[in-house]
């Protein structure tokens, strides 16, 4: 039968040929079906044990904190040894098959009951690595479209914005809002521990950049005037771009120290929270609360103008508000980061505990 | 060692549970590791020998085509023999390890590079399920918002549309066909052999929900003469979702069908296209035909009516041109479909193929 080649085209030869390639097809529908159903079966039984295994390590912590046979010295250790064991589970090729955080209510509005996780720990990578991409290039242009906005308009528009560009401008902000949301969430559900503000804080930056486009674009002669609120808005883009390429080239390169050290996970996120190697955040933490400052302050001014009456659209008390929650959550979610951050410091200061924790991990990298 | 049980709380039991936990946590890693690698491996060997066979029937058929040793029955009856071949590899289990279609740039725009392919043939279903499921639910809101905005402007809004609700409705337009568009690029992944424009249409409508946003709704003494294009617009989406009840209707009855006929893959989507058994065939086709006309016809007055200068913003001109570009393809599309039917119907009335066909396809169902 082995000399028969597809090169033979004479009758017989080809009704043999084609009887083999529908055996063959057969064939592989079977290999494919066993390898799936084999697979999940294997999965699902990792899935059993992992699963318990996670529920031996909850009631053994709970076992040493409630335990009075053990000094603090001994607890301690201990639970540092399960708290490795967790480790390993969370950030080893386990992960894959833990149960997986639930996928939530915004991906599930947008794409269905379809799974984006990945088993592969590469693949986990890769997409972390393009999220870092994105947000790297949307830094720029998020510096780019206001800049030139302000530019043209005292250059070329005499003082008074068109609608268009802008509107162009607030679609952008929807899609990359939208964007990173999904990306984020798609993170969470890949291991990433990004805090669940900075997810939150993008579900508002989408209803704003929503609900400025349908914020009428006022022309005419008092356009100066009525355009306060957009140009306030567009000077508050500028320094939030600023400050989106400093903390991504700062978070970067905190991310690969901290995964030296074996603080965090590769998947891990650092949205927003300040940044690196001391000096570093000495220049980053004041940028940041400036920015911060300045947000309110942008949404404060908002909420007066329509309070005033110079504009009384319902979108400029609305777009104020949201400001400002933003500003206050921020400012709320990076000094609980800098206090977690001084704590862990006094802890570490306190004995040599970390360095065995940092050599257990480093044989687990 | 088997009997140091989680409730044993002395300090040595308690050590040696902590590091028998700390053990089996390796274990487990190493075990993962291992399944997703030999899995990996197993695929991928998987995959070559699919990619090969698909080449192989590839330069067969060329051959059969070329061939002046077969009669035009043998022939036939070869081509159809690779046809079933094709079809094991594609709707079996198989097809989960055949090369993906590509992911596009629209789902890579919004998700980045995760991997939205369901390799379990289970899970492909539910996404189809939910998908068809999500589509009855928008078909219904899509009948009742418009239907509430013109009942509520006479009745107690005076013959003029309030902002706020009409753009509240054109937010959730956008997020609908966003969503759309998201399922059904995840349905085109999974192996649904949905036509391209009914994709595309989903983005044009995607376009004309984002620049409506930005529609300046009139207010004041004049709006029943300045809002005839919002209304216009209003009374095509009740039309719309009358035709997407039907239509959703009569397709899921037909793509039982064809599934049970072996015609089609349980994947397939049939948006848009005419439905069914004969008799919904000849209610639904000229709905179908009134609702394009009348999509093209909203589009014309829209254009009129920025050219006679009662309405001059660009986004009028632009939702015209949209509309009647959709009515187009919407109507090329639903001929096309019809056209390709009778002539799949001609040939199946040729011979009795068919019937052997649809025997040999139920084996493999």
């Amino acid at each position: 039968m082995g000399d028969t080649t597809v090169g033979d085209n004479s009758e017989r030869g080809l009704v043999e040929q084609v009887s083999r390639v529908v055996e063959q097809a057969k064939e592989l529908q079977d290999l494919s079906a066993s390898l799936i159903s084999r697979t999940s079966l294997e999965e699902d039984s990792l899935r059993q044990r992992l699963h318990s295994l996670n529920s031996t390590i909850q009631s053994l912590r709970s076992s040493i904190r409630n335990s009075n046979l053990l000094d603090s010295k001994n607890s301690e250790k201990l639970e540092e040894e399960l708290f490795r064991a967790r480790y390993i589970l969370t950030e080893g090729g386990a992960a894959a098959f833990l149960p997986s955080k639930s996928h939530g209510r915004f991906l599930s509005m947008f794409l269905g009951p379809i799974n984006v996780r990945a088993t592969r720990k590469d693949v986990q990578l890769k997409v972390k690595e393009e999220y870092n991409s994105f947000r790297d290039r949307t830094a720029y242009l998020f510096l780019l479209f206001p800049l030139l906005l302000i530019v043209l308009r005292s250059w070329i528009w005499n003082g008074c914005l068109p609608a268009l560009p802008v509107q162009l401008y607030q679609a952008w902000l929807l899609y990359l809002y939208t964007g990173l949301a999904l990306r984020e969430n798609i993170l969470r559900v890949n291991g990433s521990d990004i805090r669940p503000w900075w997810i939150y804080h993008h579900y508002f930056a989408m209803a704003m950049a929503l609900i400025s486009l349908t914020w009428e674009i006022e022309r005419g002669p008092e356009c100066a005037q009525k355009q306060k609120g957009v140009l306030l808005f567009l000077k508050w883009a500028i320094m939030q771009g600023i400050s989106m390429l400093l903390q991504n080239r700062y978070q970067r390169q905190r991310l690969y120290t901290r995964i030296a050290l074996g603080k965090a996970g590769r998947m891990d996120v650092v949205w927003g929270e300040t940044a690196g190697v001391e000096g570093q955040l000495w220049l980053l933490c004041p940028i940041l609360f400036i920015l911060q400052g300045f947000e309110a302050y942008v949404g404060v001014l908002l909420l007066k103008i329509a309070l005033v009456g110079v504009i009384s659209e319902w979108q400029v008390v609305t777009c104020g508000i949201l400001l400002i929650i933003m500003a206050v959550g921020n400012f709320a979610n990076t000094v609980q980061t800098l206090v977690t951050k001084s704590r862990v410091k006094a802890k570490m200061k306190k004995g040599k505990n970390k360095q065995e924790l940092d050599q257990g991990f480093g044989k687990h990298q």
